[in-house]
C-alpha cells in the first residue's frame, strides 16, 4: 500500500480524502492543517495533524500532497516538504512553473526524494496533449479553450471592488471560434475570439451598481481585453445557483501531413474541478511512489512521466487489455 | 540529424517519405525494398535499394521504420530487423501484441537495440487516453468508437467473396450512442449499438446480388452482429468517390469522483489514416533514437515512453511553453 499524506484541507484535500478509496493500493495516513486540528469537522476516521507534527511522519508517509494554493501556499510548501517527503503539487501559476522546478529539484535531488509538481488538468492533462499533438502532428496549429468554468481567480479579483460582497466569473469559450477551429481552417484568434466571461455579482444595497460594473469591464488584464457580461444577483441566488466548481474545456490540435487535413481534440467536461484535479493527483502520487523506488529523484512534471507509471494495472496487463 | 530508414513502400512508407520534411532533426536515408528498385517511381530523390543490401546499412541508419502490413509482415520483418537496427512498428492486431512485443523484447535485448512496437491511433494514440483515463478517473467507463472510416481488413472480406470485383467498407460509429456516452449515462452497449457498417461493391454483371448481399451480411464475425448496409455501385463510381483513406474515432470515460460526474473524451478526425500514422512513426522514431542513446534497451510501446521524447523541443522549452 501506499502511504499517503494530504497537507491542506481545502477542496483539493476533501477531494484526496474523499476519492482515494478508488485507488486501491493506497491508503490515506493522515491530513496536515496550519489551523487547530480540534477546531475541523473530520468527514472520515483520518487523523487530523497539526503541521507542526509533519516530521513525526516522515517515515509513515510514501507520497505528500499538497494540496494549498498557487498563489501563496505552493511556492513555499513544496520547496519545504520535498526535503523530507516525495511530494505532488497542482502548482498552476503557468508562467513561475521553471523558477518553481527549479527549487524543488534541487530540494528533492538533495534529499533523494521524488517530486511531481504542475499535476491537474491544465497545467496536466491538457499540457500532456499539447505535447503529443504537436508532436505527432508538427505541421499545424494548438488552440486551447477553458470553460464553461468557475475562475477562481476572476472571482476574487472582483470581490475586492468596493462595494461587492460577493462574486461568482464563468470563463465561456466562444463556440463560433470552436466551431471554426474543429473546421480545420487554422484561424487566428484574438483574446475576445477564444472567450467571454460571466459575471454574477452580489452588491451591498448602498453601491453604484454603474461603477461596479464599469470598474469590472474596465479592469485590465482580468477583463478590459474581453466581451464581459456583468449581472447583479442576491447573496441567496449567488449561494443556490453557483455555488458549485464546474469548469474543464478542449484543446485542439489542427495540421496537415501532405496536404491532407487531420483534427485532434480533448475534451474535459468536469462537475467538479477541485474533485477531478484531486483524482489526477493521486494517479500522480501513484507515479511519485514507483518513480522513487526506481531511485530516480528531482522534480518531474506530466511531461517527464511514462504512462505506465500511473495505472494500477502491471505493464503485461496494459499491453494485454488497454493497448 | 536522427537517420531513418523505411522498409516498404506502401501508403505508410509513402507517408514517412512525404512527411519527414516536418521532423527538422531527421533525414531520410534510404527506402528498401522486396521488389526490384528499379521498378519503382519515387517520389523523391531518396535512394531506393533492394532488402538484400540492407546490412551495408547497419552503420548508417539510426531507426528503421517497418511499413509493412500487420498480417504476414511485421511478425516477421519486426523480430528479424530487431537484431540488426532500432525499430518502430504500427503493428496492430491487437490479441497478438504480447506474443510480438515478447520476441521482439528478447532479440532487441540480446543485440542492445531498441524497438518501439504498435505505434500509429489504435493501438498507439487511443491506447494512450484508454491509460491515461483510466488511471486518473478509476471509478468509471471507457468506451472506443472507430470511424467514419474505411476499414481494410472488411474491405477486403468483401473482395474475396466470389462475383465482387472491389470493395470498400465504412465502419460507421452510432451517433445516438456516443450521445448517449457523452451525456454521462454509461450505458451497456452491444456490438450493433456502436457501430454499423456500409459497404459500397462493384460486382461482375453476371453475379447474383442477392446472393452477394446475404453473403455479407450473414458473414460472421466481420458483418453479422451488425446493422449492414449494401450499396452496389460501378468500379468508376467506386474510383471516383471511396478512393481516400478517411478514418479516425473517438475514445471517451465517463466516471465519478463523490459522486461528481465527469466526461473525457480524445477524438482524431484523419482524411488519411496512413498518412496520420505515418506522422505519429516518426514521432516516436524519435524516442526510439533517443531511448537507445540512453541504453534503455528492448521492446517498448507507448505506455512505457514520457512524452518528453516525442518532442523536438528541449524539457525548458516544453515547461515553460508547453505546460
Amino acid at each position: 500500500m501506499i502511504r499517503i499524506g494530504i497537507m491542506g484541507y481545502g477542496n483539493i484535500g476533501k477531494g484526496i480524502e474523499a476519492n482515494i478509496k478508488y485507488f486501491p493500493d493506497m491508503k490515506l495516513v493522515a491530513i496536515f492543517t496550519r489551523r487547530n486540528p480540534k477546531s475541523i469537522i473530520k468527514k472520515t476516521n483520518t487523523s487530523i495533524v497539526s503541521v507542526e507534527e509533519i516530521l513525526n511522519y516522515k517515515n509513515k508517509i510514501d507520497v505528500l500532497v499538497l494540496c494549498g494554493g498557487s498563489a501563496t501556499d505552493l511556492p513555499i510548501q513544496s520547496v519545504l516538504y520535498a526535503k523530507d517527503f516525495n511530494i505532488v503539487d497542482s502548482f498552476d501559476t503557468h508562467a513561475n512553473i521553471p523558477t518553481h522546478f527549479n527549487k524543488i529539484n534541487n530540494q528533492a535531488l538533495e534529499n533523494n526524494n521524488t517530486a511531481i509538481i504542475s499535476v491537474g488538468w491544465d497545467p496536466g492533462m491538457f499540457s500532456l496533449n499539447r505535447i503529443y499533438d504537436e508532436a505527432i502532428l508538427p505541421n499545424g496549429n494548438t488552440y486551447t479553450f477553458w470553460g464553461k468554468g468557475i475562475s477562481q481567480g476572476h472571482s476574487d479579483a472582483i470581490r475586492i471592488i468596493p462595494g461587492v460582497i460577493d462574486a461568482k466569473q464563468y470563463t465561456i469559450p466562444v463556440k463560433s471560434s470552436i466551431d471554426k477551429v474543429l473546421s480545420g481552417k487554422s484561424p487566428i484568434l484574438i483574446t475576445k475570439d477564444k472567450h467571454s466571461r460571466d459575471c454574477f455579482v452580489v452588491i451591498d444595497e448602498k453601491a453604484d451598481k454603474n461603477l461596479i460594473e464599469k470598474t469590472i469591464k474596465e479592469m485590465p488584464n482580468y477583463f478590459n481585453e474581453y466581451n464581459t457580461t456583468v449581472n447583479f444577483i442576491t447573496q441567496e441566488e449567488l449561494n443556490t445557483n453557483h455555488s458549485k466548481m464546474p469548469h474543464g474545456g478542449l484543446v485542439i490540435r489542427t495540421g496537415k501531413t501532405n496536404n491532407i487535413t487531420h483534427t485532434i481534440s480533448y475534451q474535459l467536461k468536469l462537475d467538479s474541478n477541485p474533485e477531478f484535479t484531486s483524482s489526477v493527483l493521486l494517479a500522480y502520487a501513484r507515479a511519485c511512489y514507483r518513480l522513487n523506488n526506481e531511485k530516480n529523484y528531482g522534480c518531474k512534471t506530466v511531461i517527464d512521466i511514462a504512462p505506465k507509471y500511473l495505472s494500477f494495472k502491471t505493464n503485461e496487463e496494459l499491453r494485454k487489455e488497454m493497448l
